[in-house]
């Protein structure tokens, strides 16, 4: 008999099938035990008599069973299987711990030590079947805007966003890098004439501080454009994706989504300041200094509180940072050049997006690189590609897992990541 | 003045518009000079004349146009632009091969080193526009199938393939290894409740061959699926794979694929062997003797062969490899445990998946670990998962960069990747 799933049970009622899935809960009352069943489309109540009632079945055990699907007002569901026969596939061991509850009693780390089990709870399932969502809506989206997806190497020669927070490996005799961002290769692509491209795919950072927003493994969606005028056209590509994502979220996640606190806006247009107004103000309204060239998570915070009292935004562009807080590829303002053609997204008071115009001149580029210390040299397969007509571009980067925690409230960015990679975690 | 495209061109008859890209050809006959111009949607012939006859603008430099489009016969397009302005946004320096023939008369390496420009070749700049066309409609098809795009690790703390092809690095004070393969977390996202899972992302294999079938670095188009009754239902899912993705390549990559050797076929119906008979095979019609309990290159190559002569297929399933040649999460088969319930496909004549029923049973993956002599406690976090109602299941991986390579017709598969990592090649 072929597989039929929960949620199209309520089209079979009067007919014979077969589920499959996990035991979720059982409960036996004298004559009679009822047996919730998962799948990934939904619950079932499956009801036990007869030789069945009393039936030993440890929740999370897989089973299929065949049963009589009839009609009951006592269901959310509005059906319920009256079950012939039931056969374990693989009986479950003790749990560590409960899954079927609305929220797990566990901390984080044996939540995490315990990943597969603890992701058989709805809620914490939830989170990757939005994030699963969010990512197909952004490449939904990316395609639709005739963005070209790339495949570019992890395994480099050079860390393109400068500083030590590099993994090293030895490659055959030679020193290698994990990539910190795609960033050198997706200026590359666009300039080999694909103009406009994306790759959602892992960067890596060596990065010491374990703290809740940050991974040493996280998922990158890059996107580059080139002949752009400035950037604002970056910032305006970024911000009809979000509308796009929010708008497709309302559209397909709404079960998943009331599991959680968030509300989802109307993105609209997305308001933005430079950082020396957005320093201004935290000086007016909040009596808070900021370092130089740049926010620190208070201020981010304090910023992302401001836009939702005065303009009811979850997002907020900064624009203009400082050259000296930027890598060696940002183009500088053309009017003030200590300043740049850059910018970040706040979303919900936390950074999620840096961005902006990239040098696109040869000659600039490699004073650029000369002036952050860098020798051109150790880059000139990156360089040499600015020889051969590279036009105007720029683009962005989210990090997926910060952008699905500030989507759902989560409160540690290890939650959003499947199996997240900080300092002191290499398992599962 | 807002951008045009030149495939947009040919509904401006009569307008002026602002065209931006590089300068595929530049001539200059006396009074006229014609320059022909490429953006990523296609060529167009722009006529200089007046003070623009023999304008100064080396191939490959980013350019603007603005000028008036009228029609034309002698140009495939229909129209060409008679030019008002030219502005030239980056100028190419002498470029160190010509970009702008049919076939790139260059050898393979200097083509890699000069990856970006290379790409400005219309030929190379197809096969990568195919590759993200491919990708595209295997993820539009797994989605519609209802399988959930994962995220998993390329940080781990164990080889999931076994072998010692593995990058390793130091990682905080730990040994930590590149993936190999995504196959443990697929399996863990199967048994975690996801049911059908899928993930396209990078993998890496430390070998140390450097022929023009490996590449060091890959994209691996991972699916796995769960409450399977055999590895015949993973074959389907493939078959059915396979038959979306040729169907959408002939309705959307006509122009494309035009400049390749390549013909589509139908897939429909993949025939399917067992190895035991196509070591049979191999001997009575080709007289070739194979390794025990698997096919060596030439092998793939003549049962290529004989099922494009005798099937008229592209593709064949080979079935049943023996145990030994085959990873210790492979499942064995229920008749003859000294074989398994696995499979690769060879696709003309070259193996491009390998796939097959994974062991669900706790006790007998541990006893499987240990029979290839590896220590069960080493890969706890992975077997944990299973302690708890893992459902039968099975999946495969398709080499993405393989199966562009077989797709087109090319030689080497350093060919279809972006930037690919050999034994001698970090950058660029």
């Amino acid at each position: 008999m072929k597989r039929t799933y929960v949620k199209e049970s309520v089209y079979c009622i009067g007919e014979t099938i077969l589920l499959k899935g996990w035991v979720h809960r059982v409960r036996h009352l004298g004559k009679i035990s009822f047996m919730q069943l998962k799948d990934r489309t939904g619950k079932i109540q499956c009801v036990l008599e007869g030789e069945l009632t009393g039936v030993h079945v440890s929740v999370e055990s897989a089973v299929e069973v065949q049963g009589k699907v009839v009609e009951t007002k006592q269901q959310g569901l509005g059906v319920e299987l009256l079950v012939h026969s039931l056969t374990v596939l693989n009986k479950a061991q003790m749990l560590p711990f409960e899954t079927n509850k609305e929220e797990l009693t566990v901390n984080l780390d044996t939540l995490l030590n315990n990943r597969v089990l603890s992701m058989r709870n709805e809620k914490i399932q939830a989170i990757f079947s939005i994030k699963a969502k969010v990512v197909s809506l952004m490449q939904e989206f990316l395609m639709r805007e005739d963005f070209h997806q790339i495949f570019t190497p992890k395994i480099v020669a050079q860390g393109a966003e400068g500083g030590a927070n590099v993994f090293t490996f030895d490659y055959f005799g030679q020193s290698a890098y994990l990539a910190q961002s795609p960033q050198f290769y997706k200026q590359m692509m666009v300039i080999a004439g694909f103009e406009r491209v994306f790759e959602i795919a892992p960067v890596f950072r060596a990065e010491q501080h374990n703290s809740s927003r940050h991974l040493n493994e996280y998922t990158s969606v890059d996107v580059e454009l080139g002949f752009i005028e400035s950037f604002l056209d970056v910032m305006k590509v970024e911000e009809k994706l979000l509308n796009y994502v929010f708008q497709g979220l309302k559209e397909h996640c709404e079960q998943e989504l009331s599991l959680f606190t968030t509300e989802l806006p109307e993105v609209g247009i997305i308001p933005s300041m430079t950082l020396a107004e957005a320093h201004k103000l935290l000086v007016t309204k909040f009596n808070k200094q900021s370092p130089d060239g740049d926010l620190d998570n208070e201020g981010e915070r304090l910023l992302g509180e401001y836009v939702k009292e005065s303009m009811n935004s979850d997002f907020v562009f900064i624009t203009h940072y400082q050259k000296e807080s930027r890598p060696m590829y940002t183009m500088p303002n053309p009017d003030n050049s200590a300043i740049t053609d850059s910018f970040d997204l706040l979303y919900k008071g936390a950074e999620i997006t840096s961005g902006g115009q990239r040098i696109h001149d040869y000659d600039m580029l490699i004073q650029s690189f000369t002036e952050k210390g860098l020798q051109p040299a150790d880059f000139s397969s990156y360089t040499e590609a600015f020889k051969y007509g590279a036009p105007p571009h720029g683009g962005f980067a989210i990090g997926l897992e910060r952008f699905i925690v500030k989507l759902l409230n989560l409160s540690n960015v290890r939650e959003a990541a499947e199996f997240p990679r900080d300092i002191d975690r290499l398992v599962p």
